[in-house]
């Protein structure tokens, strides 16, 4: 008797069919708005992130962050992984890069991760995935003290994602690819988040420690020929090169600058509209890197 | 002087502080309204659909479906190619089949692809890219009288788009991962769409040709040990065991008669409700099988 | 009791032994001949062929050959397939052209080959394996026709042997470090073997049909910033640039013309000594390229 | 003027044809010995090693172990890495096991290596090349302590060889198709080799400490459905079944007592033929083992 077949792929059916319908509703939705929404969309992308997430259903990037298409390149795979061979992903970063020249890399994890849960444990996930999850035991064994100091497993789990979306931050900033951009005066960001499924929200990993001068030494590659350096990014006051490396200690450091410096103007000084408080923070920080 | 460098970091920061300023408003939004929907959302996933797509910013898939958190598990790549022996992809398709059980796939390609565009072209666009684009230059050899015979330089582009989501879909067909879920008894179809980006609409390509029989022959693997199969799929009216390569034309006719009826009957009967419907269906469709 | 196991031990442990020194009386024997053999050898290496063949234990390209360490660089790996998109085989190709400015790159492929066997055959061999002879049932579902022309099962098997070699050919011929090679004024040329394992002959596979003109357009990438072309290689006559294509095929050309002279001479001139062979080919060949 | 050019192609022919007319004096020389050579060889092969060798020319494993045709199964990349993830090494490694059920294999790195010269400088050796070389760059940071403390470049970088060699033991120890094999009763050791080009001897390395017990517990992957395992090798001297960790340890301290067995009796039973000393170390063993 098939009766059963035949519901679930009725089932099925109309479950295939609303997607599809989601889609018209979504048009005249956007339609409704602004009649040339598409037409100007079909121009060009013009994303300021490339977006590492997971496969995973519950983590699509642009709802979480109430993002416009447009706005972010995604790349999602099996637990947000950066696997430095790679050709996919290298591909990825690769074209944001070099053809849509993103300044900012974001690595998102998440809690609950499916990924991370079956790497945790002993049983074989099938032939081509243990492969790919050994990856993530070898974080597991860098981080298993640290990991293990958590009595729930639940906590066990999360700070594997946490250590996981650190190791893959570290693989970025020693990709080639970043490498070569920061050297030919185009600086590449790197940020770690975490979404908490259960709660919704993402949370900036601190992973200034992240980058040891170590590390630094070995992985930086010099590239030939040596293109024409931006100037404003490698020189230091007085017109001399400086290294990427050094490049990118002085741009963090303005960065964090730009943060305290906002924070601090919008707290102090409620009647100044933003204009102001961007000249007080360009001011401040001429001040401070110039003299 | 690096007034303009610091005026840009400030327009930076403040960009990338409104990616997470709405990451809160989404989560206020959802708790507005059911406070418990982040709670449900962590229990687990499951997605009825793996997707994959291109990861172009202008084409998240959830937004241009209107589909939840929990709907679509998703891979997104430089212009949705599937490499049969791409690890990343090959995790994704396995993860999804073995683990989520999804029994659908889809494709998205778009229209406006600038990986299909740099495909088209002889300049080099990079180390890693050059040989990521090769496959699509490969489709392009392929169907090129088909797509040199259109006039418009657009028209080639979104020809090519096209025939490589074709492409794409019977890189599935013939991955082994499939046609090892076919032969335990889960069937898998495989879909393909075109998004276009300038009207906002997904079309359905009609990809019926796309699985010749004398390929099936050859890419039809055989595991072992056989598992049990599950009875109503592989078998036909008299309980003998067929083949997944007749199980699966079968689910597929069986679908298109769904499709039709729900069709004609929501036209010609539209004072019946939809379990009437569902019922005529069933009636329909075990007559015509089984007699 | 583990009687029989510790037997098959202590003969893994001799053979195991062996191995070893055979490794000494190999060194012995070089000493022997010249006792600054290795200390030259340690000075660097100068290959002239990059060999890509089977990791078949019985296919050993030196031994087959009696070229002595240091002239061929070489890849092994199933069946000699050329995945495009693999790092592992285009990195050993990158290293080969850009850093030993090998001219000369050898597909050997060999008769009653597990893995061509093992893809003619639709059981299931394992998990990855099934992915990598996925790219040989693509060989064999092109040239079905021709192969199933063959009634005897081990000329089926050969003829896909041989068909392989042609392919993996082919995708050589496409890769854009070889274009980019072939741009810069760095000839590439690529060679298809088949090692009789039953006679121990090489066959050198004709091959010039294999590089369609059509093709050729799609797969010809330009490579940017131009570098200084060597003026030999890529002018004409009358130092006008030609392109890499039209230099690749004057270069065949004179390479078939250098054969047949080398032919002619060597039977029609027997009391000549070499050089002045040489001579008379070099004559013949600039009368016929530059008048 | 060609005629330099011309003469290279001369040059370039004449070493091709040596190369083939080296091919019909192995034939001839290898029929003189034995006239069904190749009809023997083309039955099958048997090998009983895998080797993962670097591509380098001058470390042609058959030569320098003056092994045959048909004794080892080789793989050759760049600086002999084992990349978890790189699905061709991985279709290697899958087809030695589970095909040609081989029980060791081994790493072999060799001094000189231009991979590991490579990876030690900063210059960037292209795009793919980068990406490869930085798991070598890895290796380098994890033991720059060690490397660093050797005052002579040379040194430096053949310390480099030895901790690769030493990593991509490790990283085969990992590999799930490893695991899966010793779970199924099927022993595979691991033999890490240094090749010194200069003397042109093979140096065993010591490897006992590559395998720290936390380690095993997290890569340690459990397969199902349970194989059926072989009795002898699984289960302690009661009949109970034991880990295949556990049955890894109790094998290499056979391994060892048979190495040291055949030491000490060759040394001091002079008299004695060689199966009486079998006799002894079999009986010694179990003894060893049971008691």
């Amino acid at each position: 008797m098939q009766t059963q077949i035949v519901h679930e792929s009725i089932e099925e059916y109309k479950r295939y069919n609303k997607v599809l319908e989601g889609n018209k509703s979504y048009v005249n939705k956007k339609l409704a708005q602004d009649e040339d929404y598409f037409r100007k969309l079909a121009k060009g992308q013009n994303p300021k992130y490339l977006l590492i997430g997971c496969s995973d259903s519950r983590a699509p990037p642009n709802e979480i962050t109430e993002t416009d298409p447009g706005e972010i390149f995604i790349h999602r795979n099996i637990a947000n992984i950066v696997i430095p061979t790679d050709l996919n992903i290298n591909c990825v970063i690769q074209y944001a890069i070099e053809h849509l020249k993103v300044h900012n890399i974001i690595v998102m994890g998440h809690t609950c991760c499916g990924g991370i849960k079956a790497a945790m444990k002993q049983d074989s996930v099938g032939g081509l995935l243990d492969l790919w999850l050994n990856q993530i035991k070898l974080v597991y064994e860098k981080h298993q003290e640290l990991i293990n100091s958590f009595t729930e497993e639940d906590d066990q789990i999360n700070c594997l994602c946490c250590m996981n979306v650190r190791e893959q931050v570290l693989n970025i900033w020693r990709n080639p690819i970043v490498q070569k951009s920061w050297q030919e005066g185009h600086p590449v960001m790197v940020h770690g988040w975490l979404f908490r499924v259960e709660t919704g929200f993402i949370e900036e990993l601190s992973l200034e420690d992240s980058i040891p001068e170590e590390m630094s030494k070995i992985f930086k590659i010099k590239f030939k020929p040596p293109k024409v350096q931006s100037p404003t990014q490698h020189e230091d006051e007085e017109g001399n090169a400086i290294s990427p490396m050094r490049a990118r200690r002085r741009f963090q450091r303005m960065q964090s600058r730009i943060e305290t410096g906002i924070r601090h103007f919008t707290i102090h000084m409620q009647n100044v509209n933003e204009e102001e408080i961007e000249h007080k923070i360009v001011e401040n920080i001429e001040q401070d890197l110039n003299v």
